[in-house]
């Protein structure tokens, strides 16, 4: 008579040649996150294998800072994503780097009043110039903000999608996650694009008028940035497909309003829709109570995840475990996701159209 | 000869009768994060002795589920904070509460797909009833969002002013958030409004149109969330204040956003409009990289702090610091806080005023 | 039809006067770690009216460095615990301050090869004298080694009762851990005094010889402290107690100790003697898999509690969670705990003997 | 004119085909903790390379039910450790596993109670049979505790040595640490050998007497672990060795032991023994003010690494970190490990060798 717990022994992980997505592999039967690591990885190869799914991605943490910029990139090219929520931070620092410049090595252990003096910026161990931030941020509004309409009511996704354009023309910016998301039809969303200097800058431009508008004797333009637009076009994603995935660098916000688009396509469908898939990638801890480190399972209870779906979390610095898990799909699943079914969006006036290509 | 590095004894705390500020006065004396809660409620109780200073809140986590409400409500209503900025999340459970519904005891150990069968959301160790945040979000879409003007670029600023006006009008919302901060003139700012419930019902205001206006042949009125806007009017708070602390309730959104407006404030004006105080509650941490857990002496090298500024840092959940600082304050501060100059805001058309009454 | 899982509304705290117990009594109906610091509080004083309860309490982390020293000490001297399992390091720097030598406040943001040049040893933000440590190893190795007997295999318990006692003559340790649990008769266990400058302190009189001695033409002595008489003698503290408490300030050997002091007894007695109380205060997390982090509930599959023992976890840097808790039953518990039936504790050499006085 | 600060430009990971040993060198130009796992291998490499080297790894947590047995055993056999220190418990669940016993794979979403019932002991996701257990337990009780000498002061590295003997002769114990570190003259300390069901067993033994023992109308024979012995006989090993590091897997006493070698040592022969490399793999954290999450720079003060050393702690969890950092090292430094002048160790009565061999 069998002990009912005690079925699969496991396997410990043996040293030998190998490449990284077996050891991925062969890490799904040791203990704690090493075993959640692989995990996530056989499930993100698991839905790139589903027919007809809309990956979502969660980008919250100072990802580009820290040297994560091409992962990301490479994720949105080869099309293992389909949809990018992120942070204004990070989508700023991409914009920072494509137009030539850069982040530096640093070290947490530094007088930060020092630091002030000399005009660098920290982000624990990396540091940056900001005379090159002041210079980013008067690009994004002259050249950019310039460009758009007056008294349009912008959503984040359309503001994003043209300076991805506009960074496309720039030859420093071919890793660029904008640029990436632009040519491959990948819609990016910062729902909180007000909360960074993307968002400021862009404000500025409300402020300061334009040399040349006011040549013309026209009247200081004011762009609008509707953020219930964002989540109206974000939740009718998940209004017409029917299989769903959330795939979480961090939490904060991308990680709660790509949960959230789920629960507004139930209300609105009246029917179930769920997200299939979970991946969760976050130091946060369940027991403070916030939504950034609850467990996917609890997100369960509010219907955000299907009761059936396939949900893993994995606790660890994402610097460590992206681009591990990057390098394994690139060895196992870049075939698989060519072969995909990938979702192409149009948004129209009062429509949204999503097909699969 | 002394050790210069040896001047100042620990006192270790003594077990006796005493009052809570008491209690925490002693505590800076002993070592590690009970040291810092000590700090923090002494550098707390010195900004309110500083004339004309503007006390921003940030306000991450679900603390409003977890029990935090009244106490956000008394450090409104006491003036011992002039500006809250918050999630959604916790604006949106305020309401709910304020319509007189309630949140629950509950535990993490259970199984969340049978939590989802009895349509009970679960918040780690909190319970609410699905059924009854539907009621509330069709409050919102349907008595609310209908007051509000088509075409109108709001701010979540005014969104929330009017909202907490509203609500005043119920007996149920005495102790509301939202109601404490209308009635005691505390602006409140949500920078990601459309990342929660109260946002999504606005938004469903916007799609389903209501039977009256449907009825007298009226189109659909679009209400309108400018971010943009928002941004604005914060960092202009900065902008007119010489004197501004930050406290935060978690990191977030609410917590750049409050740090960003001294940046923007001092780009604008030219001028060092760092801010003064920074005290931080929070369970991130600083390894991992990101906003939320970072040190506010790294912020300093962003000049998000002046380099004389007094910052602490305490890391401990909020459900344990927040209720115990709000205690000591009490005791110790509130005549302090009632002799303050308090911060009166107002913003008209092309113009913000900020007076100390 | 009510629903089953939402059947008690969380009380938010309202800030008003009130005592510290009381704070604590109604943190009870709030959320999260808040809660659990409630809950916490109210076990121990449920345990404290158990008629023949042992209450072990195990204490890790620098805590006696950090200021909590007297706290300790009261808790031991109005028998709110009964037995002690403690590091080395709390006992080092017990003794170190019984000596009348002195921690002192200073700073993780310091330059740590510069202390090294001053002979200043940090613990995070504590500063201490390297010289004073040298004395008090001096001490160790010349006072109080030199009167243990020779080749006799000492437990960790009676060594340290003998440091107690030898400390007790002292005007400068009344408010020493060693010193009150020697007066009140609450034994103190160190699995791994070795670990410690204590331990290593011991072993330097194995090495070097006392001139007083060797004028005497006497050989080196040894001193052996056996670590299976340790386990051994703690064990039976289980074996003959039938309602047993463990409370854990941190986690590590201390609670490992106590936890497995309960699997020994039920081995040997055959009959279940699982601790009925369990509470922790730690910032260890469970996702790592260790013990010091693991839930109390996981230790119930092992034995280490009875499936109905009343066990709290309450995730908070002790610094805060010990000085507080200790407040609230000082308000509330003293008198209870004064009536308690207290075990006294005889160690002879075949046997041992409980008894409740 | 060049800011100091921004000297190296970090180098964002392309995704591309690499084996991991390059990926972790590419890592060490991005930020956070990618880049300290890329460092820590990158140092682990170096102190290969160094000539007469002693390399001490401390290991805590309950790494071999996670799995992480084979990777030990490879780094042992592979010499790129020369000493061990360990919990008991790692040790104990070991030499289950030599003896031909399994841990499972489990769940942390599990009622304890249950589990309790079926009598499986949980240690986080990984389940084991409570009654292999017991076996294990009396084995060790009555096949190998009755090899020992009555009366002997062992030091924990001779019952391990011993323990390891024992346990080569069976065909099961071939990836066992115990076998590996007994026939690669691997020293193996557990300075807190009581604190584990190894050290309860052989206490079990002084217990209850063998029945072939009391045939023999033989007195019950009593086992003593000495443990000050051990703490003499690792601060020997720095006494002799120049130069010297420490890899600690987690915290706990190995950390400390380790550390506290180097102390001893210094304090022995007046000279400088502080290590020469520290490389730390946790998920504590430094504002506990623990010994086990503290930074290796706070140990700099106290001497326990030279102000020259070579430090990195990594926070990550070791089932993560310790597979990826142990495959890259076969990958570059198998070689180099090979070349090594390897210490060899002889304890004997009074006298203790180092050669290099």
């Amino acid at each position: 008579m069998k002990n009912i717990f005690l079925k699969h022994p496991t396997k410990p992980v043996k040293v030998a040649s190998k490449d990284l997505a077996e050891l991925l592999e062969e890490m799904r039967y040791v203990g704690f996150q090493g075993r959640k690591l692989g995990e996530l990885t056989e499930a993100w190869v698991s839905m790139l294998q589903e027919d007809k799914i809309v990956i979502f991605m969660g980008l919250a943490g100072a990802m580009v800072p820290a040297g994560m910029r091409r992962v990301i990139s490479y994720l949105i090219r080869k099309r293992m994503i389909d949809v990018l929520v992120s942070t204004g931070a990070n989508l700023y620092h991409d914009c920072h780097e494509a137009l030539g410049r850069k982040h530096y090595l640093g070290t947490p252990n530094v007088n930060d009043v020092i630091l002030r003096k000399h005009y660098v910026d920290r982000i624990y161990d990396i540091f940056a110039n900001e005379k090159g931030f002041y210079k980013t941020d008067l690009w994004i509004q002259n050249e950019f903000a310039q460009s758009l309409e007056d008294g349009y009511p912008y959503s984040s996704r359309e503001i994003l999608h043209l300076l991805g354009k506009k960074l496309s023309e720039r030859k420093t910016a071919k890793n660029s996650i904008l640029v990436s998301a632009y040519r491959a039809d990948v819609p990016i969303f910062c729902p909180a694009i007000n909360d960074s200097s993307l968002g400021f800058s862009i404000m500025f431009a409300n402020r300061k008028p334009s040399v040349a508008k006011l040549r013309k004797g026209k009247a200081q333009k004011r762009i609008i940035i509707d953020c219930l637009k964002d989540v109206d076009e974000i939740s009718k994603i998940c209004e017409k497909a029917r299989v769903t995935a959330g795939i979480y660098i961090g939490g904060g916000v991308p990680k709660n309003y790509i949960q959230q688009a789920a629960v507004i396509a139930s209300y609105q469908t009246r029917h179930n829709r769920s997200h299939n898939y979970g991946l969760q990638i976050t130091m946060d801890s369940p027991q403070w109570g916030g939504l950034s480190g609850c467990t996917l399972e609890e997100s369960q209870s509010w219907g955000k995840y299907d009761a059936n779906a396939k949900i893993v979390t994995c606790y660890c610095d994402a610097t460590i475990a992206l681009p591990i898990v990057a390098h394994a799909l690139m060895e196992k699943a870049e075939r698989i996701a060519e072969r995909r079914k990938k979702p192409s969006f149009r948004w129209e006036k009062d429509s949204f159209k999503l097909k699969f290509v």
